[in-house]
């Protein structure tokens, strides 16, 4: 068994797709996508092909994960396939005889899904499902949150104590390797992304990579990391200044802090995750800094850094109680740099929880 | 431009590419693998999608990437997209009336494949051409094999650093820490896959995640780790013991090692994964161990940390020069542990050079 999961909430999960499947008149679906295997079976390895049916589920696993299936699956059937595992369960669909199988068409490549069709024969009719089980994870259990609030905190815990450390001369690449092993030290399990430090000019690549490159004073910093607990991710940005910042940075910080918490206030039970996204977009415009905000204001968090709601302009999926998201604007001036700021919120019925509330202060003197 | 790529290579690699769609009658691939594009582009974002034709080579990527990928891509007009980046390039194959194009079947999704069909409209032909690129990937040229060499000669550093202080008593997730903390520090950009530290009758799961138990005193401890540095991964296990071994674990290990070692040998251009393969499991078998053998011989590794080709039972890939792989039999017995011995090996015109040469002392007495 799973240490990390109560049974009671894997067989909860599992009843939810039963009457997911029920209402799409799917018998039987195929599970390719790791995450979702993990999420209904408590299986978590690199590669595993998964069935729930209508009378019995089946785990497809390769002989290096079978010790380890047999253990952590609940609920699931655990089969040695010595060859491919997608032919090995597209054969037992076939003898199966379920009439319409689902597939989740969005993480199946299209040369899987040729092998799947010609492996299960003519009588198989495939029904495109993808997207079934992701939805179901958009509202997290008490599990789930249990464990995103774990891992939100070791973030807060790691990024406060190295906060202190920062000083100009230290290499991007270092902090970063600082905190990852912080992180590490304080139980995480690995990191939801790879940790970014990007300082100076560079602060203004939303996605940089940390560099050799040396933080330096009147440097911006953006500091983005996560760490994961049993599955489970974090995110949390800050943006540091290694100064006294002057009144052009002050005026982007404060924009961009306003508009985050206007947006994470706004990120309650019954509002669209585009409303949220409004929200943030227009108090940036308000500054004339719309046009800078390159990006999103945010995602669903959970076993997947990047999981639904997307919080942009078009996204109309409503929150509800138990969903976590992350809430995240930011604004980037090429040859300047960029201010971003991001918590993890937990939607509620009553007030958002952010579960990342590190403090917020711009500015270090080093 | 991106310091980490030399304009030469990725104009030979797009030539390559190009004599490759000749071949095949495709005047246009469209690529959607993100470490594709990176191969060919030299741009190393989350998200993008690029297109190489008879006349120009086009990468699309949405707001956040726009300065980054002017950075960094080479032979490549950027395009920023501000809706889905799939969706656009269909919109532009569309006009350019290339007739035959080619795309990724073995990585775009069902879903993406059926939204492209849509938005290009009627009159292109699509062409399962997924596997090309990856194909080319095999050879490594010389500063992709200089990237991997540097990160298997980071990769050995720290395991002998850190080989000198495993003791009874720490635990594993702590030591997985500790290997890459020393990783990074020493410049690694991050890590081919989580590191696996599996000590006891968890080192008979060959792909454990490190736990909270603490390694014991007659524990075989499996330790498999390795660097990326500019993309490129190292690969290597070594198999500890916590103490003196006695015969049946002596017995093991030199049957591991020794099939390993042959299997090294073998690696030569001209001869066929599956050769490889077969020559360490013969070993095995002659010790009656090949039940215990449960997963392949190795792989190969580069930008990814599983690449072509497979050293298992079918694959019939001939290794050339400039081949990068791993070696690496393993046996793995349920309730008393298991014994793996990997290298990264390059395939030369002469013998293998094995890129991880760290000592492959069995006993650690703490």
């Amino acid at each position: 068994m799973n240490p990390d999961i109560d049974s009671t909430f894997l067989s909860i999960r599992r009843d939810r797709l039963q009457a997911q499947l029920e209402t799409r008149n799917v018998p039987a679906l195929l599970l390719t996508n790791l995450t979702n295997i993990f999420y209904l079976t408590g299986f978590r390895g690199s590669a595993g092909v998964a069935l729930v049916g209508p009378t019995r589920n089946v785990l497809w696993v390769d002989p290096r994960y079978t010790l380890q299936a047999r253990e952590q699956a609940q609920g699931f059937e655990v089969r040695e396939a010595r060859g491919n595992l997608l032919k090995e369960a597209a054969r037992w669909v076939q003898k199966k005889r379920f009439g319409r199988v689902g597939y989740e068409d969005s993480s199946l490549t299209f040369r899987e899904f040729s092998l799947l069709k010609q492996e299960a024969g003519q009588k198989v009719r495939w029904a495109p499902a993808g997207g079934i089980v992701e939805d179901l994870r958009i509202v997290k259990d008490a599990e789930e949150i249990e464990w995103i609030r774990k891992a939100c905190k070791l973030t807060v815990a790691v990024f406060e104590e190295v906060r202190s450390e920062i000083r100009p001369g230290m290499r991007e690449r270092d902090l970063a390797a600082e905190i990852e092993y912080r992180m590490k030290r304080k139980g995480a399990d690995g990191f939801a992304f790879e940790t970014i430090v990007a300082s100076g000019k560079r602060s203004a690549w939303p996605h940089a990579h940390p560099t050799s490159k040396s933080l330096e004073k009147r440097d911006l910093v953006i500091i983005d990391l996560g760490a994961i607990l049993a599955g489970y991710a974090a995110d949390m940005t800050r943006t540091l200044y290694l100064g006294t910042p002057g009144p052009r940075v002050r005026r982007l910080y404060a924009a961009v802090r306003d508009a985050q918490e206007k947006a994470v206030e706004a990120s309650r039970a019954g509002r669209a995750a585009c409303e949220v996204d409004r929200v943030a977009r227009k108090l940036l415009e308000s500054k004339k800094l719309e046009s800078y905000f390159t990006h999103s204001t945010g995602h669903g968090v959970g076993l997947e850094i990047h999981e639904k709601p997307r919080l942009g302009r078009s996204d109309k999926t409503r929150l509800e109680n138990g969903c976590v998201i992350t809430v995240e604007p930011g604004v980037y001036l090429e040859g300047v740099g960029g201010v971003r700021v991001e918590d993890t919120v937990l939607v509620t019925a009553g007030a958002p929880e952010v579960l990342t509330p590190a403090a917020k202060e711009l500015w270090v003197t080093g």
